[in-house]
């Protein structure tokens, strides 16, 4: 017996009057018009190759932490992470890759000691507010497609520690990491990991080359053989590609109407499914819709 | 160069005056007097046996769900899920099993349409405030070393999805599902979920058995080709098991002193490598402890 859960109110409802049919978060992404969708900068795009063939895409956020985000660019364009290997991967936690093995020399133009990016102002940013409480700051809201946690009276603002969010390894403190080590949150949002570490982008596409790996059984999730570690063959922008083979993809504003719609939604759901709508929704459950871009990446 | 994030103190500053040592929440576990901890009775551990050899250990919750508790416990104790599978895994969501292929009889003793035990009554149950805002419901806190969200005003309580959280599949209402196919959420807490499915459980040991696996690629993460399936072997309940071989777990009593301190500790922490305490948590991010008891399981 198949006991779907969530059954998309598509199927549930096939030959029903679409008058009947409660609105759904994708229905609303469906409708919004091209001129609610952003492209993402090639520049902005980070395209994880592994050797076994799979492929992950981060979006970079240079708006929160520019900084680290040069350094990761300019890691990139000198190819540092050929030969470099996912090595730690902790249950509801994170999976983590670099060159772990090796000290590498950085590549011009790479601020070894980085300032500490874990917050910038408030001020030149502009807000769509979530609307709920947030348990880690004064408020939350959206910025440019991200999800950002902020305080009105101390003006300050940080990129939200999200299932899909990146952040940049690091020792510690003041050592804030160079961006040569990163990691992806692939549980539970661990928001209290906020305003401690540099978040620098999210993975956007091939998700689950990251958060289906085995787990690491040393402390921390490090796996404990270097036969388990997953190499990587090469980490570059999709700039870097030639422009056929460049993935493409695109946001959904967060400032436009139909993300408003798409929130409103998120936290009142009423598909055919729901019985009772939640009235609310947590800042990483949102899921800012991002897409591929038609016209991108061919083959 | 290996950048540890989240270096545990303990290894951080070996050698230095324990007095200048900030107090995390694994020093708060590991302090916790034998008084402070609660063993999990072996009718309500169930046991799923994975034919590749993995295990993973489920605490029911019959406290919540009693009817669909009481399901799954007599559909464990007639060996129902011999020879079902693993058959659905769709990231940031969930993984779910049972028996996806056949129309099994139900065993003797079954409610085949259970009531929608989505709430229960607040009424009777001891609860540990959060201290937190909710987005989900007016508050949050813990009962019996459950994540509850309640409502004070209307008298209801619910238990929560978080990370690891099991909940039964069903159709669409007023079918509230039997108990043979169960998910568990392998994503960030899709607490939207909360009232609308029957919650009974959570897993507590082996979740990277279920976590880990590679991602289904037709729609809702079903798996495409019946030879991804993952088969297993037995699901029974640990009360079922000879006496020496029985898994015993434990859970940090949230009533106790103990749990009040852990709680503050997560909510701020102030270890080696945090900057700023975030002075707040979310439900599903205090992580209630648990841990294999001394003298259980042998071999």
């Amino acid at each position: 017996m198949r006991a779907l859960f969530l059954l998309p109110a598509t199927i549930a409802l096939a030959g029903a009057a679409p008058a009947q049919k409660p609105v759904t978060p994708n229905d609303i992404v469906s409708a919004a018009p091209a001129s609610a969708w952003r492209t993402i900068s090639p520049d902005d795009l980070l395209v994880i190759d592994l050797q076994n063939g799979g492929r992950a895409v981060l979006q970079l956020a240079p708006t929160f932490s520019p900084v680290h985000v040069a350094n990761i660019q300019a890691l990139a364009r000198s190819d540092y992470w050929a030969g470099s290997t996912i090595y730690r991967v902790q249950d509801n936690y994170v999976t983590q890759w670099g060159q772990n093995e090796t000290e590498k020399p950085l590549p011009q133009g790479v601020v070894a000691q980085p300032p500490a990016e874990y917050t910038r102002p408030l001020k030149g940013l502009s807000i769509k507010p979530l609307g709920y409480a947030d348990p880690y700051a004064p408020a939350a809201g959206f910025v440019d497609g991200w999800p950002v946690a902020y305080s009105p009276k101390a003006g300050w603002a940080n990129l939200a520690h999200c299932y899909g969010s990146v952040g940049v390894g690091r020792g510690l403190s003041p050592d804030t990491g160079m961006g040569g080590e990163l990691y992806t949150v692939i549980g539970h949002s661990p928001r209290h990991l906020d305003r401690n570490i540099a978040v620098v982008g999210r993975v956007i596409d091939g998700m689950d080359k990251l958060s289906a790996l085995p787990r690491g059984t040393e402390a921390l999730g490090f796996y404990k053989d270097k036969a388990q570690y997953v190499p990587i063959a090469g980490i570059r922008l999709a700039s870097q590609l030639p422009a056929g083979e460049r993935p493409a993809f695109e946001y959904l504003d967060t400032g436009s109407a139909s993300f408003t719609q798409y929130l409103r939604v998120r936290a009142n759901r009423k598909d055919d499914f729901y019985i009772r709508p939640a009235g609310g929704v947590d800042l990483c459950n949102v899921n800012v819709p991002v897409r591929r871009k038609t016209g991108g990446e061919r083959g």
